[in-house]
C-alpha cells in the first residue's frame, strides 16, 4: 500500500453497476485513473455525481489510454458484445470480465481479444445499477480467474495483482469446473429455493396456504431468499450455464428422492444419519465463511 | 400490565429448555409464581442458579397447586408421556403443550386430561437446553392453538390470555391444518435444504467439489441453514408429521420438475415468469416478517 498516492496508470471499466461502480470507487482510492464507459447518458450523469470514475462517457474512445479494461457487463452483453466496444479495445490492454458463468464468455472473448482472461469476482449483493457501487465490496471475497493454455502470462499477472490489491482471495480454475462449482452452490440453490416458494403458491387448500404464509418465519425466509431473488438474473444463469445446472439438478433429485425414501420407509435412524452428515458438511463449509477475519488474505489457491 | 405486581397464581412448566426456560423467566416477570419440573437433578441445580422458576424440582408433586401447566417437552415425550407426570396433573388445571406438531399430541392428550388444549408458540432458535431460556422470546411471534370440539372454553380463554400477556400473536387452527402448514414452511425446507447439502457432498469430481466449497457464500449458506441444523429435531419432525411432509414433498417434486422442464426445453421466458412469481410470492410473505413492529400486536386470527 506504499504506492497509494502514486498514479498507477489508466484502467477502463465498461458498465458502472454494482461490480463496475464498486471497482471504480475502489480503484480510484488505490491511485488508479479510472475511465468508465456506460451505455446511457443519464447513467453517465449519475455516475459522475457519484464520482464512480474520474472520466465517464458513452463514447468507447475513452478506453484508448487504458492498460487494463474490465468488462463489468451482464452475461448477455458479454456473450454478444457490441462491435463498437470490441473495436475500441486497445490490442495491448489486458481485458477481463466479471461474469458469473465463465465457459461461454471465455469462448467468445478469446477469439475477440489477444490478452483476455476470464474473471469472476464473487461479490454480488441484492443491489444493482448505478446507485449500488460501494467501497470494500471485494475484500475477503473470492476472485476466480479462468485462464486457458492460450492466456497471456502478463494478463494473468496483471489481474492477479489487481485482485490482491482489492483484498480478494485469488483462485484459478478451469472455466468448465468453475461453472459446475457455481451451479452447485449458486445456481442450483436458486432453482431449489424457487421450487419451495412455488410449492407454497400451489397449495390448493386456502386455509393451509394462508396459515402457512402467516406462520412462515426465519427458516422459510432463509431457504427462499435466493429463489425469490432477481428473476432476470436467475434466468440468465440458467440460460448461460444450462448443462452444469441440469447436471446439478439430476444429482439433486436423486438426493431428494433418497431422503424421501427414508421418510416413506420410516427409516428414522437412516434419516438421522443423513441429516447428521448434512449438518457436519455445512459445519465444515460455513466456519470459514462466518469468520472472514480468520481467512488468509491475498492467498492463492489453484483448482486446475 | 397494571396487574404486574399482583400475584397471578401458580403456573407449572414441565421442562426448562429453550421454550420452558423462557416461559419461566417471562411469567415470573409478569407476576406469576412459576413451578418448574425437570427430569434430572443436575438440570434442577442449573435452572435454580438461572432462576428459571421460583420453585424447581424433579418431583411431579410440585405441580399440585398449579392452575395452568405447560408441557414444554420434546415431541417424543409429549406423545409417550411418563405415567408419573400424567398422574400428578391436577384435574382442574388447564394443560397445554408447546410441540411443533399438533395432531398426534392432541390425540394423546385429549384422552389424558379433561382440560387440555394444544399450543405451538413459534419461537424456536438454534439454542436448546437449560442454558438457552431468555426473556422476550415470544414477543411478536405466532402462538398457534389447536382447540377441538371437545376443548373446554375456559382452557381456551386461559391460554389465549397467557399468549397475549407474552406479547404473542394468537392464532387458532385445526391441528391437521397446522401440521400441513408447518410441513410447507418448516419441515419441507429442512428436507429440501439437506438434499442441497447432500448434492454438494455427493459431487464426485474432487476439483469441482473443493472449488464449490471454497466459493460457497451467503446464498448457499442461507439456503442450507435449516438443512444443516439439528438432525435429531429434523428426524423428530419427519417422524411425527410424516403424512403432511410426504404430501408437501410430492407437491415440491412436481414444482421442481416443472422448473427443470423449462430449463431442459430452454423456455427462458416461461422460466423467467416462474421466477418472477416466486419473487412476488416471497415479497408478499416477507415484508410482514422483516418489520415486526408493523404487525398488529395481540391480534387474533382464526384459520378454522
Amino acid at each position: 500500500m506504499e504506492e497509494l498516492k502514486q498514479p498507477r496508470g489508466c484502467i477502463g471499466i465498461v458498465g458502472l453497476g454494482l461490480i463496475g461502480g464498486s471497482l471504480g470507487l475502489e480503484l480510484q482510492s488505490l491511485g488508479w485513473e479510472v475511465h468508465g464507459l456506460v451505455h446511457k447518458s443519464s447513467t453517465a450523469e449519475r455516475a459522475k455525481e457519484r464520482k464512480l470514475a474520474q472520466s465517464i462517457s458513452t463514447n468507447p474512445d475513452l478506453l484508448t489510454p487504458c492498460k487494463i479494461i474490465i468488462l463489468a457487463l451482464p452475461l448477455s452483453k458479454l456473450i454478444n458484445p457490441e462491435a463498437a466496444l470490441v473495436e475500441a479495445l486497445p490490442p495491448n490492454a489486458v481485458v477481463t470480465d466479471v461474469g458469473s458463468v465463465k465457459e461461454p464468455v471465455v469462448e467468445v472473448w478469446e477469439k475477440l481479444h489477444p490478452r483476455f482472461i476470464g474473471s469472476h469476482p464473487m461479490a454480488g449483493t441484492a443491489e444493482a445499477g448505478v446507485e449500488s457501487g460501494q467501497l470494500g465490496l471485494f475484500r475477503n471475497k473470492a476472485w476466480v480467474s479462468t485462464p486457458t493454455e492460450k492466456t497471456d502470462a502478463q494478463a494473468i499477472d496483471a489481474i492477479h495483482d489487481l485482485a490482491l490489491m482489492l483484498g480478494s482471495k485469488w483462485i484459478t480454475a478451469q472455466a468448465k469446473k468453475h461453472d459446475e462449482a457455481v451451479a452447485l452452490i449458486s445456481h442450483l440453490p436458486v432453482v431449489v429455493s424457487a421450487a419451495l416458494l412455488r410449492t407454497l403458491g400451489d397449495e390448493r387448500n386456502p386455509e393451509v396456504r394462508n396459515l402457512a404464509i402467516a406462520l412462515a418465519s426465519s427458516g422459510f425466509e432463509d431457504t427462499t431468499r435466493v429463489g425469490g431473488g432477481n428473476a432476470e438474473l436467475g434466468t440468465a444463469m440458467a440460460q448461460n450455464n444450462t448443462s452444469a445446472i441440469l447436471r446439478a439438478l439430476t444429482s439433486y433429485r436423486c438426493s431428494l428422492e433418497q431422503l424421501e425414501g427414508e421418510i416413506v420407509g420410516k427409516n428414522w435412524s437412516k434419516l438421522k444419519t443423513e441429516l447428521e452428515s448434512a449438518h457436519s458438511l455445512r459445519s465444515d463449509i460455513v466456519p470459514n465463511k462466518d469468520e472472514p477475519q480468520k481467512r488468509t488474505k491475498s492467498s492463492t489457491v489453484d483448482y486446475d
